[in-house]
Order: structure tokens, then C-alpha cells, then sequence
């Protein structure tokens, strides 16, 4: 057996990535299992998949367009995952989240995670859509975020420059996915990973 | 328990794919612990990833190309997996073997996923690059094919096309990367699904 680590596992999503959603859902249980905690970090497919790979996105792109619809709901129905929006519907804005996060996690670092997963439910259980900082209000109050200071705060520019400093360093780790989940600075990506994530925590790796 | 089902599964690779490799190794068992069998299918990615998508080789793709490198080693490590070619190198010509192939499936059906599976052997774990026909003559010879009539058979239009027509079938159903499974017509991308493809076969579905 390894010696124990308790070294954070980084968490890099998308707030319009489905199984960055799912992924959402599983990974502090499966750090916590094996006494890890995680880093969520916002990023966007937008700049990894687009700008810097020079691909079409997921869903536009054929055959694994249709293939990957069929793969989320697939995951959806396997884990009784309620979902209110489609992935094969055109995404809300990502920015608004994506600021959000990014201005919770310096400026109430303690309740940031809950207001990610608040976002992520209203986004993919209760299908809202979250293009609009007004929309997120509710959300940050029931993370005990005074709703008014975050619908400013996301507007503002400090919000912009924490999310693009949360994806340049994410492209500097050379994450391009969402879900993508790095143990001890090795990457795995997509939630099909979780199972060898698990195995890699167990046994320290090979 | 749903009805058992005798249908067989289908398997569709590329022999310069590494998961694909990899997906060989499990993918007869997995189906028969189910009762099933299976049906393997050449394809190739130059075709549905580069002409098809639109995509650049994965390899080749930033970000992701580093990434798939180290995950094929840490999969060969994993299942240890011996390996004498590396997924970064440039691969060798894959119509060589695809023609190979399909042409024993039409003319020797009853050894021809031997002499894939030998083939796969060669390229993969011993690094032997099959580009030329002359170099499967030895390999035709251990599943009891005739080497001479494996080599000129492979240089024949017959062979190309029996090939193309694989590769035909395969775009009309949907299948666009290495390995792709389908099982009673659903279909599983990557290497990483065999968990899940156990599952639905254990549960036909859901």
C-alpha cells in the first residue's frame, strides 16, 4: 500500500458539459473514500475544444454528434440522473457560470462549491437556463451568497479575470475535457475514467 | 432477467489503434461469458475521423494527443499488456491489413479473427510494421491460411473492395471511432466502456 496522500484531487469542468454534471455528482464521495478532497476549478470547452485543439463542438460534429446524445442519456437512465434539458439542445452562455464560480471560490471560498452544484442542478435537473447573471440570485442566496453582491460581482471585471485565469491554468495542466480529474498531477478524463480514478486511489498507481 | 439473446455483438477496429489492440484482448470473452459472440469488423479512422468529421488524428490533436500517449501506456500497464510500438510513433499503412482481413472473412471465415488477432499480435506487441503484403505471409500461415495466396490476394481489387465495403457498413451504422461495440444495436465507443457494455449485457438494457 501506498503511503497515504492527502493531497487535493482537482475537479475541471464545464457548467454545459453533461458528464462534467455527472461527474459533478461522484467525485468528492469518491476522493472522501480514499481521505482526499477536491479542487473544483470552472473551465471552458469553448477555448480547450474550439480555440486551442481547433475542433467542431461535441454535439455538431458527425457521428459523434448523434452518438454522444445517445451516450448521455444512456448515463442519465444507468444512474437515475433526473434531467431537464437535452444535450442535443443548443447550451446556455457558459460565461456567466463560469465568472460566478470562479469570484465564489476567491471571495466566499467556503460555500463556492455549494453554489457550483446549486448552478449545476438549476442548469441540467431543473432545466434553467443560466445565461443571465439575474439568474443566478437564487441560486447564490440558497448558498448563503448575498444574491444581489454576486449578480453585480459577475458583471464586473474581476469575475472575467478569475475564470480566465481558471482556464489558462487549466490548459497549462493540458486539460481539454470536461470532466477532467487529475490525482497527484495524473490525468484522467471523461466519466468513464471513474472506475480506473477509484483503482489509481486504491493502489497509488502503476 | 430479460430473454437471453443470441445475437452477436459486433466489434469494429482499426489495427493502428492502441484501444482498439486493446479491445481485441477482452471483447470475445467478455461476449461469450454472456453467451454471445462476436462479429469483428475493420475499420479505419483515416476515413470516419479525418474525411467523415473532419477531425485531425488524435495524436496529432494538442492536448489531446499527450494525453492519449500516456493513457494507451497507463491502460497497457494496468492490464499488462506487453507493447513494442508506441502510440506516438506514426503509425503503418492500416490498408494493408483492413484488405487482409476482410478478404479472409469472405474466404476463410472460419480462421480469419485468428489471423486478426494475429496480425494485432505482431504489430502491437512485437512492433512488426505490416505496411507491405509480403509481410503477412507468415502470419497468414499460422491460422493455416496459404501465405502465397494471403499475399497476392491482399494486392487484388477483391480485397480493396471487400474492404471498402466494411468501412461502408460501418459509417452507415453509426461507428466512428476505435473500438466501437454494438450490442443488439447499441453502440459503445472506447475501451472504457467494457464496463458498461458487461452491464447491459448482464441486464439487456435499460
Amino acid at each position: 500500500m501506498p503511503a497515504p496522500s492527502t493531497v487535493p484531487l482537482h475537479f475541471y469542468f464545464d457548467f454545459i458539459s453533461p458528464f462534467g454534471y455527472f461527474a459533478s455528482l461522484r467525485i468528492d464521495e469518491l476522493a472522501a473514500q480514499h481521505g482526499r478532497t477536491v479542487e473544483w476549478h470552472p473551465m471552458l470547452l469553448g477555448v480547450s475544444v474550439m480555440k486551442v485543439m481547433g475542433l467542431k463542438p461535441l454535439l455538431d460534429t458527425p457521428l459523434k454528434g448523434p452518438y454522444t446524445r445517445n451516450d448521455v442519456g444512456r448515463y442519465a437512465r444507468e444512474h437515475r440522473i433526473a434531467m431537464q434539458r437535452e444535450a442535443g439542445l443548443p447550451p446556455m452562455n457558459p460565461l456567466t457560470c463560469g465568472r460566478a464560480f470562479a469570484w465564489a471560490k476567491v471571495n466566499c471560498p467556503e460555500v463556492a462549491k455549494d453554489f457550483a452544484k446549486g448552478m449545476l442542478h438549476a442548469y441540467w435537473a431543473q432545466g434553467i437556463d443560466l445565461s443571465e447573471a439575474s439568474s443566478l440570485a437564487n441560486i447564490a442566496q440558497s448558498a448563503t451568497i448575498s444574491g444581489a453582491t454576486l449578480v453585480e460581482a459577475v458583471q464586473a471585471p474581476e469575475a472575467a479575470r478569475l475564470l480566465r485565469d481558471e482556464v489558462d491554468t487549466s490548459l497549462k495542466a493540458g486539460v481539454f475535457g470536461s470532466p477532467t480529474v487529475t490525482v497527484d498531477g495524473e490525468m484522467f478524463w471523461g466519466i468513464d475514467k471513474f472506475a480506473q480514478i477509484q483503482k489509481w486511489l486504491e493502489t497509488g498507481g502503476w
